[in-house]
């Protein structure tokens, strides 16, 4: 039976109806019902080939909530029926260093779900079971697309980089992946400082559980924070005042970058070893990582805040991201 | 009695006898009988006013090894006649988070040996007794100042970065820090890759513990080590190709900087981010990982290899720095 999706025929055009015919099930793989799938700023850069290495036709999303259809003969750890959710990556090598160290998300030949491959603005995917996670129960089906990719995406470094509940913490950017981090950190028990450069979503921030917010257009009040902040989170793609930052930090402090902020970093040497300081990224999370983070938004009953559109009105979701006005993640209908 | 030093007038200029009177000794400090002093690049940029911070006359000096001559009343630890190094730093609060945490090297306030002050180019000098570290048995007083700067420059982010025995690791850099960083982390046990731009090093470079070299000029080779390194460590203060380097790490792995390369380093977040990778600086060492990093020497007959020049000759020793002609550590001989 053939999978409905919608496709970019190519760079920066509108999405159209777009049918192909799947390959046969695989041992290890399972056949997902796609009910919503969020739309994330990476899948624009996808449809505008702005990395450089986009295929067209090109399904994009990567942040797949859904319900197991049918499993491979290998399968054992998932039921048809189980929800599930599925992010950035469809498949991974299993046998790798990253793969065997439980890095998944650090495997050099993983597969992005929509990159040299369909993906999930569509009724049914398919992937490696691997990288089908279960929801644990509390959770909304209709919410939890987004935690896949944007969730994880904020998640991800707090564990990483053993971020502690002592520390003093800040997220630069409240939106998709920032409204997640403010959740994230104030459950994780640190201190958290919101910068935002829009001054309208102050109060939403504090309720979002940050306990100070700064204006990140404001040189002064980025001056005032020096040396406060054990890790710092920047969720934005946008060039910032990077060393203002790094000078935002405390000793032994850290910098994390998840947006894929295109301009390079300029930073110099001495402002990262008079206070042994380190800058850093990181792409998603393992799979493990990921049902971690799960388990954690149930019991902490962290809030995705979505607005919903059916699939046929991608072009419309689409604009609606593009123009800045999501609040703050836009997730697609996708049961027709 | 006045201290008899060496003093640059100005900025670039030759440094000639200087004379001062100390202030009379404290209750928490040491005066130290200086028998060896050794030169570092950035008493260089000291005396050049390289980081626009230097005050003359200034008296440089921070790899000091000597002999207690005298102690203030409150310094229990330490008895006249013991011998003991000191490095850049000469004084620190002992009161805030970082001198409470054991990172006295990153107390805001920590006193630089040479900066506002005098340094070890002299026949005595006045400290803080914390920062006066004994030597333990089997170390040699007229080799061990280094150690003191650029020893603890690069034994202490092996310690704060937890660089395990089973790391891939690279040195940047075969000097004065580097010679000494292949001998460290050959004896912690890692598999060591020098890169150097100087090919004629390649030989003693094997000798001092490198298991491969791969020269820094040539693009291809470091192509082909791309995803080598859990850790590089960069002992020069030139800039390099930096995102090369980034491409040479492993997964998670970091490139640590402790030259002050005065140029930013232009990193693009997805290099750090595809790999969850950091890039860092560290400052010296605080006074316990000192202590640690002599026990490691002792142990392990660490050979830190000096050129010595009598006090009277530092002009002559300067130059022979300046024209990269030190092989690989300049050691004044202070004893008069």
């Amino acid at each position: 039976m053939p999978i409905n999706a919608y496709a970019a025929p190519s760079a920066r055009a509108d999405l159209v109806p777009f049918e192909y015919e799947p390959d046969e099930l695989k041992p290890d793989e399972v056949e997902i019902d796609v009910h919503y799938c969020g739309i994330c700023h990476s899948d624009l850069s996808l449809i505008d080939n702005s990395w450089f290495m986009s295929e067209y036709p090109l399904v994009p999303g990567h942040e797949v909530a859904g319900v197991i259809k049918a499993k491979g003969a290998a399968v054992t750890h998932l039921e048809v029926g189980q929800q599930v959710g599925v992010g950035w990556f469809s498949r991974s090598c299993m046998t790798c260093p990253q793969c065997m160290g439980g890095d998944h998300n650090l495997c050099g030949t993983a597969e992005g779900i929509a990159m040299g491959r369909y993906g999930g603005f569509a009724d049914r995917v398919i992937i490696q079971s691997a990288w089908a996670t279960p929801l644990p129960t509390g959770l909304d089906l209709a919410n939890v697309g987004p935690l896949f990719c944007g969730g994880i995406t904020v998640f991800n470094p707090i564990v990483q980089f053993n971020v502690q509940p002592t520390d003093r913490v800040g997220v630069v950017g409240i939106g998709g992946l920032g409204h997640m981090a403010l959740q994230f950190l104030n459950k994780w028990g640190c201190e958290v400082t919101a910068f935002s450069s829009n001054p309208a979503k102050e109060e939403e921030a504090r309720r979002l559980g940050a306990h100070q917010v700064v204006n990140s257009r404001d040189s002064a009040a980025l001056e005032n924070v020096a040396g406060s902040f054990d890790f710092i989170l920047v969720t934005v793609n946008v060039p910032l005042d990077w060393e203002k930052y790094v000078a935002a930090l405390r000793p032994k402090g850290r910098l994390h970058v998840v947006g894929a902020v295109m301009e390079p970093i300029p930073v110099t040497a001495f402002s990262l070893l008079m206070g042994q300081k380190s800058i850093s990224g990181t792409p998603l999370g393992s799979p493990a990582t990921t049902a971690t983070m799960l388990e954690f938004c149930a019991r902490h009953e962290i809030e995705v805040m979505t607005e919903q559109f059916p699939l046929e009105q991608i072009n419309e979701a689409i604009t609606h991201l593009r123009d800045g006005k999501a609040r703050y993640r836009v997730v697609l209908d996708c049961r027709g």
